[in-house]
């Protein structure tokens, strides 16, 4: 007998729970009988041994499903180390619930945050099995996180959507994607919907060589532009602040998010009217795609198939198409980022695609 | 022989291609033969004389495609009587174009601005038969309009894409969506999308009930709460401001848009986190759903029948599942709204829907 | 305290679940307390008392369901009046086991055959509300049902789909649309998804004038052919033989299917490849789309207002766009086809679409 | 000033149009100049020299477009080294008009079939640069082809669809999903679907086996079983059959495909009902998904870039999540088979499919 916990953590993504089903799947095909701790809204779950039993049957017909049937929440506190307004050590809480319910493992699927305090439960003798969830792409230890493709596929219909709008009336459009602090998505979903500029946070932009794109454009006969704009995206002035010199600036920022501020800049350099479209949180949302289905099964697969095996302390990552086991340590506190030189960005380049670069 | 001008005016939306090619199919099927001269971006175009000439070729594979060939533009003047910048009378120079090209008639695809001046155009003596292209729905003289059912599609599938994160985190989600000054396209997509709340400009709310009914969702268990809200929708108070005190009112307002209002008094009054999705002009985008397809390819054909027939002065409109012919007189300047105590509305009541009032 | 018993009969469509979901969250909202009693496998669960008790909670989340949470089936009999294969009295059955539950009503949600029963136990003294079910929109009685939108937006996601490809061949292409016995869905959809010919029951085509059309094609440099052919397409030939001519024919009848019969033709006195596609079941299944969502939910709720005000014997249909209540002897035993003379054929005539007649 | 040929062949697929848009914006951003000759309809176009002449205006709008601009056709003849049907040698024909129009390389678009005579062409002197075009996944010397994801993406929305119905039913149903004599397709399609049993002809299926999985099925409570079989499937008796033997069987096969083969036996040996779905041809159709369209501009670029360095003789294929260089002759003659004991096949079984096996 085997008794696991399970928990999801951070902003939810698509997929989430084809990949629960896929490690309780393969646990219940397993030769061993098993228990499963359903925690509710993440870590919050674990710190207050909130959580509910859970059978194969509630895995069931959820393959298909976006969101997560445990409920999610961002670390609604300061950082997990810190005690909670009761003055609870909310690390110690979650060692002494898990050793309480007898567990022999955690499941925990999330981001960057998460596999922090999954690698942290790890250093204080927990066994722990993660599986790397998150629109953004930005785990390190792995070439692709579940979620992202979804995303990817909701961002491009956005694009297109703005495309024959923008067509219509012969304006400068900006989409913004989401992404974080890291280019993937935006840059994916940019090149699949056929934007003109793409600005990711790896590679600052010059706003003067965005607009010398744009005209370039008009000259050409095209009558609008299109700019994928990472949320994270960053111009070469404000790259090169200090931390605390941008901090102080971003106190003033008199724009709702970072394509505001692009649109602006246009806009007052170029006299052309200028749309902004923020597709928002729809980017995380929806019915996972075929792609990510497979993908998040079969990872949830292999981490049912550590946990049988007893082997803990690892994410389960993907490789040059192989699905891998990656220490924990490893991955905890890395960001995995678009390289200003890697070949995706180059192609990019000649297919005509500005960076502001 | 026939000559027609055709021109699409206002904001862009889905289907104005495939009703242009209906017209133009069944011209050509027709026993004259046509001339067809495309005027750029709208009035513009036949303001200051710029066409191009179409034949059958250009309107062939266009059935599916989102956007207007032709190019489109709201009317680039405080009015269209007033002189344009060099002095030009731009209702003169349009009759002068008219006559000049020896033009038999005008086909005219637009929303609620652009009937104004077909209906002046009329008034001038001007031949002209108008489409009613809009996603807001609120074109008198007509149950339905062409591109209100694919924004009703674009719009659904942001809220299901939020309704999963929603639940996930067990948030208050706002979901805005266009219609300008009305409430159908909310509506409908609220309905569809499962929203909890809907908030439409035709029914002012107050804050306090849509918070009673978030309330009431807490206790009944549910985690999250969806609001549709219409980029008009506007609140008991406001709705009593004469028009020059809302104006007023308006000139300080300090959110990007009514949904951030409408967070803001949320998270004031309960301290819960709200979140605001605006889709934006991806309603307008994108390959018209089958249902606009058939829709606007049949406006389309009858407008062809009345060139055909030299009957003109009529915008072709939809009346209880029948293509029918409205007087421009009757259309021009009116609005078409949803009435608060219309059976879909009090459908949606009674399907636990919440209007705030 | 209000008794219902709700049951799902014959073949499945999207909506099913939205429009359950109305009736159940009208009659929630409305004053008396209910207990629903939900019959499994369509008249099976009523005649051999096969239920469920449902709670709000089991309709919360399935707006977007496709399917029935019921089960459906087919009369399992050859009809329902008589005995099943043990001799039982079905009718008789069914009336014991709803004054056995002391039911206040049936809500019945079906096509034709379905309605015919429904309209029988009206006649044996039973309390019946229904909702007009099917992808074929061949109920008399409503200018619409629901399933039928999201049929025409697989069917013509499909046509989209071969479009391309016969494109790329140069090929005469065969979609083989549902639709029983009428045109409805092959006309909107091959309508919306631009074919060139529309082969439908209501006009019997000429194979000569169909390929007449095809050559017309070939002449005028188009290199290929789009044709949407009813599942219950029929040549002229056949249409005008008797019923039993008819039905010895067609057991020697040597296709799967109506399209393979019209392909074979083709080819044999053209030599040209003609390729066949059968979406098939597919146009049954999937999320119900926003449109049908609303109608769906629209109709439930009138139909949970009939059984709060206590009349019965009514199907809800849709009249000029508004929700109506017809009584279900006018609607048992009839059907809705297209008249060949109809706007909407001759709208698509004037388009250029073959009809073949 | 470089001369460049540029033909698509074999079965259409999406992303074609993507692809040699990636190639010829890389080439038109280079610094010397090319014309492109767009040979129409494949090897066709190029043993009868039937060509356009294209530019970059061609190229433009075509990204997210399905289908292929040039054209295609399966090799017309038994195969391309017999003389066609007026005795011409076809191989010296395609030589001649390549040194005739004074080209510098060719650009070939295609699968297997089509790689086999580009290297040929290139053994015959050529200067040949191919991109691996199939929805099959079968090219041996790259991790992936474009049109493969979106055809996952189709079979697995057919398979979801059917989901519905079938569970609303009560049924067997089966999905034959295309991939030609690999099982990739359906592979992954049916993972996305949720399929209870995939048979693929690298894994032969025992009937008996498939039969004991839906009775399986049945005793656990789950009313339905889905089936997707890919068009190669085959049992495991006929999988023994010496090629001739086999080809002696076909000629008097009964069904129309193997799906209704499998169809047959499980009726015949349980009595259940069994139905069957064909999605065909909409697999190759359509818009091509984000994922290809990232895919084929990448790999379009990279073939751009290697005409413009001058070398020859590749395919550009995908290797480990790098684009690469893969030697012609290592390619023709050669099929990338799903391997039985693979990773994903394992995963496939621990989260319960059954092969059949």
């Amino acid at each position: 007998m085997k008794r696991i916990g399970m928990l999801t953590s951070g902003g939810d993504c698509q997929a989430l729970n084809a990949a629960m089903r896929g490690v309780v799947k393969t646990l219940i095909n397993g030769k061993e009988e098993v228990e499963i701790y359903g925690f509710i809204d993440g870590y919050k779950g674990l710190i207050y041994s909130n959580f509910r039993m859970l059978t194969g049957h509630d895995f069931s017909g959820i393959l298909t499903k976006g969101g997560t049937i445990l409920g999610t929440s961002r670390t609604p506190f300061k950082t997990i180390k810190d005690p909670d307004e009761n003055g609870l050590d909310k690390v110690e809480a979650m060692k002494q619930n898990y050793h309480k319910l007898k567990l022999d493992c955690l499941v925990i699927l999330g981001g960057n945050g998460t596999h922090k305090t999954a690698n942290l439960l790890r250093e204080e003798g927990l066994n722990v099995v993660t599986l790397p969830k998150t629109i953004d792409n930005d785990l390190w230890g792995t070439d692709m996180t579940f979620g992202f493709q979804s995303a990817v596929d909701i961002a491009t219909e956005a694009i297109d959507c703005i495309h024959t709008t923008a067509a219509s009336h012969g304006r400068v459009f900006i989409v913004e994607v989401m992404g974080h602090k890291v280019g993937w998505l935006t840059l994916n979903a940019g090149m699949a919907g056929g934007a003109d500029i793409i600005l990711i946070p790896e590679i600052p932009y010059d706003i003067d060589k965005v607009i010398a794109k744009i005209e370039e454009r008009d000259k050409s006969g095209s009558r609008f532009t299109i700019i994928a704009v990472a949320e994270g995206a960053i111009s070469k002035e404000d790259a090169k602040l200090t931390k605390k010199e941008y901090k102080k600036k971003m106190e003033k920022y008199p724009y709702p998010s970072v394509s505001y501020e692009v649109a602006a800049k246009i806009q007052e350099k170029t006299g052309r009217e200028v749309r902004v479209t923020v597709p928002g949180h729809t980017q995380r949302g929806g019915s996972p795609c075929p792609y990510d289905r497979v993908f998040a099964s079969r990872l949830g697969s292999e981490a049912g198939k550590l946990i049988v095996d007893g082997e803990y302390g690892f994410m389960v990552g993907y490789k040059n198409r192989e699905i891998v086991r990656v220490p924990l340590e490893d991955v905890a506190g890395k960001l995995k980022m678009v390289a200003p030189d890697a070949s995706i960005v180059k192609e990019a380049k000649l297919l005509g695609i500005s960076f502001g670069d």
